[in-house]
């Protein structure tokens, strides 16, 4: 369970209060905002805060002095038309503030997206809490035989069991130590900032993220992904539903020309045109290499791989 | 008279209508809110959206459920410790969007601040209006004699005249000319990318420009400052007049920590130590070449130059 | 001519004195080095500095010790791979430094790219020289009728000269002005920050501008584009000329990946797979709107707009 | 000993092969290249490219053809006089690479300085080697009883050695479950990018880091204080030693100006002048709080917390 009652309460009060604002409000990320949605074991993601909605892309697009056109539908093609054509400003202008609890090892690679501002909980100055991610059985998977960056099938039986067994002893008798070391019944106390460095990588721990909605766009298009590792991915996807209540024809057009759109290299454009003009293709007669060609493939079959 | 009616008709719409929100609300922003201050001759800036408040800064501080502490004289100690140790990712956490009409001069200045995001009216697209900055009599000044950035004297009698006669003259010569080869009366006309080319840089232009509070600070302290040019400096000081509605916590210490502060370097500090030890020191003895003396001195003065 | 004989001499005195260093050194760069490429009328481009090469994207995406496989072949399969699937970070590694003589519209263009260090020469403390750019008459051209933001037919006769005739007169009228505002016979001289406000934005300027190879690619995908307008994609094409000589096989890869490849949408992605399987494919039944459906057809068919 | 034979190797041949360059070369830096200083027990850095020099600062600051003047004197005057007013564009005109062997939970801090480029050597793809950082009992410190974010009086006799029983011991064994793991002897073997959650925060990574010069200052400012947790401090002190060798001047420059400077709030620089006109100043009487007068006493007395 990861909000105690008291957290509960906070956040409870937290959405008993509305106040009037002259601001653009987003009435379905209203219904999300303060709420925890719980993802992994003990990990969360609730929206703190958000500055516009669609309305406000197509306002900057224009620069204009008012809420932009009143027809929805208009405005919808013109972020279509954004989007397609890449121009990414306008989507700058939104903005969202999330509260999340991740475990270390999946803060460690979302940390890398630069272009977005973190505070996060520090164990030089706070101890951190008894709370380790331990992967359910239907995620222990095995190094997958093909790719080196990825998970083959999932662990059976006694592997699994060992695994599990494994991940929960060691973080526990980490975490027994790290107390005591910390602790200063008789004795001085290890420095939180030394102590911290005993505890595993799935750990959880806990940030404020605050990023525009272009960048928030490039994050779930590559941590969403089939291809990102499952850890970070549902994150991602918890997020992605709250910002299709938040800026529906935004994430609309984001759906369809970034997350279902493909990039095909100029070889691969070429080949098109040769097999729409009736020409058999191979890989042998394509110019590309094998992994090009078995993606090309995936994108003409539909099993992107 | 920088807004027309229709501007102000829907300025006027934009105010009439608050919504509840659940997010942070701060009641000095809101009286703000889409409200044009006048800036120089055309130009205006005016706060489109914002997020957060000084209590935001305390919650990122200190990554919490709730809305902070509820003894605002704590949360005003916190940020002025965040300040003055230079932690500045809780500041991160709040964000301001303004909408600013300015002469391309100023705008060209203005977007050396990297780290923001901006829309800008684009003239490859649509056509510039007829405005342009021409600075009023007491603005007209003479190029400084020992600042070669700077300005001195206030140019009087004939030169002032002249200069003002310039400026005018060419300015609406440069326009005329712009509408004529834009003109499609029996001819094809310019592309706008390309006439867009005889306008000088005193012509105006507006653009939505959106920026987290630590990074205002940052460009309120370079361009507040004394030592800014004049015509980006006002437009500097009606952005914090706002931002003190919006975080006086915040702004409090940015301005006791920050345009009132001062560094010294460390051969300044010696010589402190050793005038408050009583011993004379100079220029000579100091150790610092003479702008640095002069610089020092101005500090220990108050006749900061 | 965009070069005095004092500037060719320190060019020429700058390559003339080669030293031994122990970092990658690319030879298809050295001898690009300092040498001006001329753009437009008065402006260039040159190479002051580079940081890496092929070898170093490589070596950073293994973070290995030495100088990574000396199999060129790996190596570019390995820069294919990281190009295609979006591994930025490695091609962060090679960094480059350029100085850029360019018109103020231009240069307002190219500041949007946010991620590159800039020092542009100021008007605030020096005083600019009369150069102007007037296009050459064959990219005179008028506004396009389908593009709001595009080129069509080049002007002809009478209207072509009298648009010559307008720029050349305007700019050296406002240049004549300028001098004379900053001139100090007998009067005090406007400061230089205000008299610069009277050149129009034909002026030349000029910058050091520093860059990573990734977002100099964005930049240049941007800029090279066709649809870029043409006074800034001669010096995009001038700076790809350069960079095909430094890291050859990054560039072989973003030709084919980015300037050669093409994105399609979901719904492209599903018309593609109808009509390989024979299905004839109209705008109406593809569920694109106009707009799309002409883009998409110009993807498949090589007539891209 | 952090670095194989094979390694050492690789260095070495790095280093016996010094080719000619047009560029600018800053011969105290050559010296450094691609050698690993040690950092604590099992880290390193080493230089493995860098762009610029003192003159490249001076050359971006003037926006010049050539290298700029040959009096070293003026050019430290110049950058002397760059560094105090915040000009800070011609120090991004340099450029460092560095290759750095780190534990975990120090990269940890170092990312969070965000205009970088970083490749981290990747745990989901490779193995991590079984190295952890045990500090030496002299930094073994018990947590700071005045400073909730600092370090007290190192740890004595029995719990000293507990302390480095279980470090040693927890790090040990999760290494010998994360090889079990993974370990595919008749059974599957753990995903990697699952496996390495078991790794505690003292286990090293490496990276490489590439940063210009400007924001490289401002990560050793924070990081070679006093106040830096110490198994950072000790990787910014032994960059420090390199850029002293690679850019003196402004190296020079910046050891007074912000390694040796300090900040004054608009309050000490008032009491400070009442301090040198002869009042006798108190805390009560200056209108700081507690925190503020003692720092501003640590400042003026040298006696800097």
């Amino acid at each position: 369970m990861p909000l105690s009652p008291d957290q509960l309460a906070e956040i409870e009060e937290s959405r008993s209060n509305p106040q009037p604002t002259l601001r653009a409000v987003a009435p379905g990320m209203e219904a999300h905002l303060y709420k925890a949605v719980p993802v992994l074991d003990h990990g969360f993601v609730r929206v703190v805060d958000y500055m516009g909605d669609d309305a406000a892309i197509v306002q900057a697009a224009r620069v204009s002095y008012g809420a932009g056109t009143k027809k929805a539908r208009d405005d919808s093609g013109l972020i279509r038309y954004l989007m397609r054509h890449w121009h990414s400003t306008p989507f700058e202008m939104c903005e969202i503030k999330l509260h999340v609890k991740l475990p270390v090892f999946v803060a460690r690679q979302w940390i890398r997206h630069r272009t977005a501002n973190v505070n996060e909980y520090s164990a030089r100055y706070s101890i951190l809490d008894r709370e380790f991610y331990i992967p359910a059985p239907e995620h222990l998977a095995a190094q997958s035989k093909v790719n080196n960056q990825g998970r083959g099938e999932v662990l059976q039986g006694n592997e699994a069991a060992r695994v599990l067994e494994v991940l929960k002893a060691d973080s526990a008798r980490c975490y027994d130590h790290y107390e005591e070391m910390l602790s200063q019944e008789g004795q001085e106390g290890l420095a939180r900032e030394l102590a911290r460095m005993n505890l595993p990588a799935n750990v959880y721990t806990q940030w404020y993220w605050k990023v525009d909605l272009h960048n928030l766009f490039h994050f779930l298009r590559l941590r969403a992904d089939a291809h990102a590792q499952y850890e970070i991915r549902v994150y991602a996807e918890a997020i992605a539903e709250m910002v299709k209540d938040w800026v529906p024809a935004a994430y609309g057009a984001f759906e369809d020309y970034r997350m279902g759109g493909v990039n095909l290299s100029g070889k691969g454009v070429e080949c098109l045109r040769r097999m729409l003009a009736g020409e058999e293709v191979t890989q042998e007669t394509s110019g590309m290499s094998k992994g090009e060609w078995r993606e090309f493939e995936g994108v003409i079959n539909g099993s992107q791989t």
